[in-house]
């Protein structure tokens, strides 16, 4: 890009009535770069001024869409230097710093589970590209702790000379600093961490853990390998968008000060939030920063009174944003954050943060400032978990679309199999597209696991090229899919069996089902948590001396996080109550790795049960939201209970009601969806 | 008592060749009359010298008898002021100290929940005699927080004028000071707390509440109501005894080892042991010092090489205990517990503590001393919980016993209660004197429980005189009870049907019922806590819309306390897996208000299942311990599975067949038996 492009481009700006100059658009093309690709190609446009990316064929359109090729193929990645000689240059840095040892999280400074590029700090060391682990390296050796669920990945990923792989939950970062981190007798070391990538709690954990070893915890001023990595993406850029009522159900001035009371409940004046799904939830505002989940990254404090301060690039903030936020919510940029942390602490306030959710950079900043922190959960978050009536008759539409476009993707893949030759991208390629058919799609709500065979045993398994199988006869295919929707989000896994299942198969798939039923059928009083109920799902595998390594249903945001708290199903022990209105998937599994993996999931919402006579508790249970068959052929009807033949029998019942309107154009879709609903024991068709 | 008496006591003694003098004998006597009565009367005596308690005939015996009662006249507790009075002495007393108000929990400085006469601070204070229960006393007001069990028992024992009842867990202490303590705006007020008698985690959370408002949390010196109870009994005195190896399967010596490794593994030099049952599992030494759990009151510093430094009243410890303890066990009086710690502190040794379990007092000590102190549960807690193969053996056999006494006073019942007046007492005295019977019986493990109709609504119910119900034709009669035995200690509940019980009756016993076998028939993995097992046995009351509101299970010791950790079966979240060996209670129920409750309560030993083909974990479940009928006239068998079924038939073969062999001197329980163990359906008997 040169001179003379810059001139013409300005030219067609002010052409355009645009008033921003070539060097602020390019910038702002940098950012659009950090940002995943939006849903819509380029709606990034929207950041330059109103309507152009709409014009298409307009000179300002066509300048853009070059200029942001050529960026993009300047932004291409450098040759990566091997990983050996990265975490050799890691430690260099580490020496520069005077540091014995630094730990690298997954997430970034909001905490969140999908993060920008330019945070993807673990993977850049690592190589590991899982959503979840961390990294710990001291001189004379480096820990990879990862979850049940990515251990097959890690291996795949990242080399084991380089980082011992330690399992967690089991094992934890801190326990093996502690047990390995030899500081000299006399002068003690210090381990170094970024304030902002851990909460208070972490880190209190750390400094515990450096000093039972003598060593001590230094918050480090740059992050190590932020200070080495020279191709690193610059922050996302990519506009809001506002949330109509339509799909909100409640404004933000009312979320805001329903919020405003608990932060006063607390006896504190404000709030500091830096979830991004919060401040999405409460200002309904969503964004395109980071892949799957549709935020704006930015902190916020909300006052007492309901009134908020918004941090966040202002060139996010479009006209159509601004129009939408109302006079109570101011916005400043993210460099206005620090200092007003400080005027919070000098105005003595009681300033809420969550000590295991937030930034510890934050809590040291208000503490030094003469804060008085108040501890307690985020907020916002257990009100964002209980959707309203409108939110969940979004969800339940957005449910029927996704359950239409799944259910033609398996009666599709019943015909494609036989043909041989479809591998697992293939087919998640398909799933996708025929997703992306509907005009409230915003794209997938998290990467498709689409895995044959063997693969499927891998719990987070991701299809690469060259690696990828085929989907073969004789084997189980797992499909583990989700879209996002401007009305919802969804996240659903069928097993199917490809040709002939083996009674090995059938029997671990009944178990998983018999899980399922138990779980999604349960009733319970008001007051039951998660953990409570987590054994209804594994009983069946526990008898046969099996089990699942992940937990059995987590919260679901309303086109919002496929993953979101406070609620979950879980062997953790968890003190969340579930509450009705809250949307959680039911998901057991069961693996065999090398051969093959079994998990079946719904969503469900919690409702409120009428009470039988002479009840003395509310009485909750689950409504499925998802609407896709679950494969008959998988199931061994003399293993299920009357009450788990009827509730299977009902749900496909359902699922043929509320799908084949859906299919109407699609009649292979339609007959297959009939051919493969009907009562597990024959009999009256419904 | 007169000189002149003394004067002969002595001679007494030195004609048996003792070289006490008789005011030694007086304090010995004073600090017996502080601990419970011992189960054989005078087996107190041991403590003068050994022998004499056996030589009833004996002059010093019967002197010693005669100082004992004169003693016990002596201490009769002066006329109680009223319980108005005595809140505004207390009052008074805070002005006196310079406090805004007080905390006065329900345990002693060992934490337990069996505590010594002069340890009743809380009955003292606010006349409510419940095992479990918290005040605050403010100088406006006053609350009392007690948990579900004791809601009737307080409004029973405690004027509500002076109290305000509050409801625990869902209301806590620190929540009501944070909300209702209003110090001064400048100045600030002092809360007080007694640092023996609080643990530094709750010390920290009162702390946490005080500063929230503007107070700060201030340790006393002297406890205010030890300042004016006038007639306060003495510290317990009681000698210890040995308990063989045939009992405790392991030597002190081997057990210190082994626990000694784990406080080195947690890089620390020491341990401080101050619950008393951790002290007794370790020296395999037994006490009298509080009711129903055979402890000896004392404090420990266990270091990393396995020896020990034992605190307590030297008299405990008789030549027999003196013999038993090996050279690896140093003890010292109580006085010297406190420079101990200051020892350890100077020696700059890592101390492990329990911050939920040991006395705030011990923290601040070590630390003030320079100790670095390791946080962590009790060592001993985890491996006491285990029992090994003798004590399973003695558990079974004490059971077996236990069960034939309850059996014989269930086949009398039937008898004694058509005739028409048994009464509540007289019901649990017959039941305990049938357990004593047995030699190897040391006494009740916790008061019986005897609840005849809406009684037994009354979790903790205890009969008293004037208040005791009838045994009445058509209710239900509850009886929880349990006995120590030298080898084992058992804890059982039983509800049977007078007369022909109700439709709903019948109904809520066979839910609680499917929910006793559908835990105690669980199969689960290893690593299992109680908590995710905690739905099974709920599951059938919650499919009505009923519940319990107490735990499911707690493990038990094994002749120690019927209520020890870590492990329990809870609704409350839980990190302790349940280990093979471990004991617990299995105790659903269903209480009905003014009408009736039900719980039916065994103990079972987590064991290791043969692992069925193709199980991928080690397989664990439970082995019922208990043996007694379960009342058949309250199943409704339809309501049962063919597996529920089976349970019950087999478990009532089981108890006939260990029973039957033990009921042979009792014509009249054996025939009872063999009626009431028959297969719930017919068909052959075994």
């Amino acid at each position: 890009m040169n001179y003379l492009d810059d001139e013409h481009l300005e030219r067609r700006l002010r052409d355009a009535g645009l008033t921003l100059n070539a060097s602020a658009v390019r910038d702002a093309v940098r950012g659009v770069l950090g940002a995943p690709p939006p849903h819509r190609p380029e709606s990034w446009m929207d950041l330059v001024g109103p309507g152009i990316a709409d014009a298409k064929g307009s000179p300002l359109h066509r300048q853009l869409k070059a200029l942001h090729d050529t960026c993009r193929r300047e932004t291409t990645p450098e040759e990566a230097p091997g990983r050996h000689a990265r975490l050799e240059a890691f430690r260099a840095e580490l020496v520069r710093q005077g540091l014995a040892g630094f730990i690298v999280p997954r997430g970034d400074e909001h905490q969140g589970e999908d993060v920008a590029k330019r945070s993807e700090r673990l993977a850049w060391l690592t190589g590991f590209g899982g959503s979840a682990g961390t990294a710990v390296v001291l001189h004379g050796k480096a820990a990879l702790f990862i979850d049940g669920r990515y251990t097959l990945q890690a291996q795949a990923e990242v080399d084991p000379a380089l980082f011992d792989f330690r399992p967690y939950p089991k094992e934890k970062p801190d326990g093996w600093i502690e047990e390995n981190l030899n500081p000299d007798e006399k002068t003690g070391v210090k381990f170094g961490y970024d304030p902002w990538l851990h909460s208070p709690s972490q880190a209190a954990r750390l400094r515990a853990a450096c000093e039972k070893c003598g060593a001590s915890l230094s918050a480090v001023q740059t992050n190590p390998i932020d200070a080495l990595w020279r191709d690193r993406p610059a922050p996302p850029l990519s506009p809001a968008r506002p949330l109509g009522a339509e799909f909100s159900g409640e404004s933000s001035g009312d979320k805001r000060r329903r919020i405003a009371k608990t932060i006063a409940l607390k006896k504190a004046g404000a709030a500091v939030l830096n979830a991004p799904d919060s401040i999405a939830w409460l200002l309904n505002l969503r964004g395109g920063d980071v892949p799957y989940t549709p935020l704006m990254l930015a902190f916020a404090v909300l006052y007492d009174d309901g009134a908020l301060d918004l941090f966040t690039d202002p060139r996010k903030l479009i006209p159509a944003v601004r129009e939408h936020l109302d006079t109570d919510v101011r916005t400043a940029p993210t460099a206005d954050f620090g200092p007003a942390l400080d005027a919070l602490g000098r105005q003595k306030q009681g300033v809420l943060i969550d000590p295991d959710g937030g930034p510890d950079w934050v809590a040291a900043r208000l503490k030094r400032a003469g804060a008085r922190l108040v501890h307690g959960a985020d907020p916002c978050a257990l009100a964002k978990a209980v959707k309203n009536e409108t939110e969940l008759t979004g969800m339940a539409r957005a449910h029927r679309r996704d359950g239409a476009a799944l259910t033609r993707f398996l009666a599709w893949l019943k015909d494609a199999v036989p043909g041989g030759g479809l591998g697992e991208i293939a087919a998640a390629k398909k799933l996708d597209a025929l997703r992306a058919q509907n005009d409230r799609f915003r794209g997938p709500s998290f990467p498709t696991i689409s895995a044959a065979g063997p693969n499927a045993a891998i719990v987070h398994y991701r299809a690469a090229p060259g690696t990828e199988r085929k989907l073969e006869d004789g084997s189980l295919y797992l499909v583990d899919s989700g879209g996002q929707y401007l009305d919802g989000t969804t996240d659903v896994t069928r097993t199917v069996a490809l040709g002939e299942p083996s009674a090995e198969m059938r029997d671990r798939f009944t178990r998983v089902l018999k899980g399922h039923i138990g779980l999604a059928g349960a009733r319970f009083p008001k007051g039951t948590t998660g953990s409570q109920l987590d054994a209804l799902a594994r009983r069946a595998l526990w008898e046969a001396g099996l089990d699942y390594d992940h937990g059995t249903g987590h919260g679901v945001g309303c086109y919002l996080g496929v993953h979101e708290g406070p609620q979950r199903i879980s062997k953790r022990p968890g003190v969340t109550a579930l509450e009705p209105g809250m949307v959680l998937s039911i998901e057991p599994g069961y693996y065999k790795p090398d051969a093959y993996g079994i998990r079946i999931e719904n969503l469900a919402a919690v409702v409120s049960l009428a009470a039988p006579e002479g009840a003395e508790h509310d009485l909750y249970g689950f409504e499925t939201l998802t609407l896709a068959p679950i494969d008959r052929s998988l199931i061994v009807t003399e293993m299920l209970t009357q009450n788990e033949i009827a509730w299977i029998d009902a749900y496909h019942a359902r699922v043929h009601r509320a799908l084949s309107p859906l299919l109407s154009g699609d009649e292979d879709a339609g007959a297959w969806l009939k051919a493969v609903t009907p009562p597990l024991r024959g009999g009256r068709q419904y």
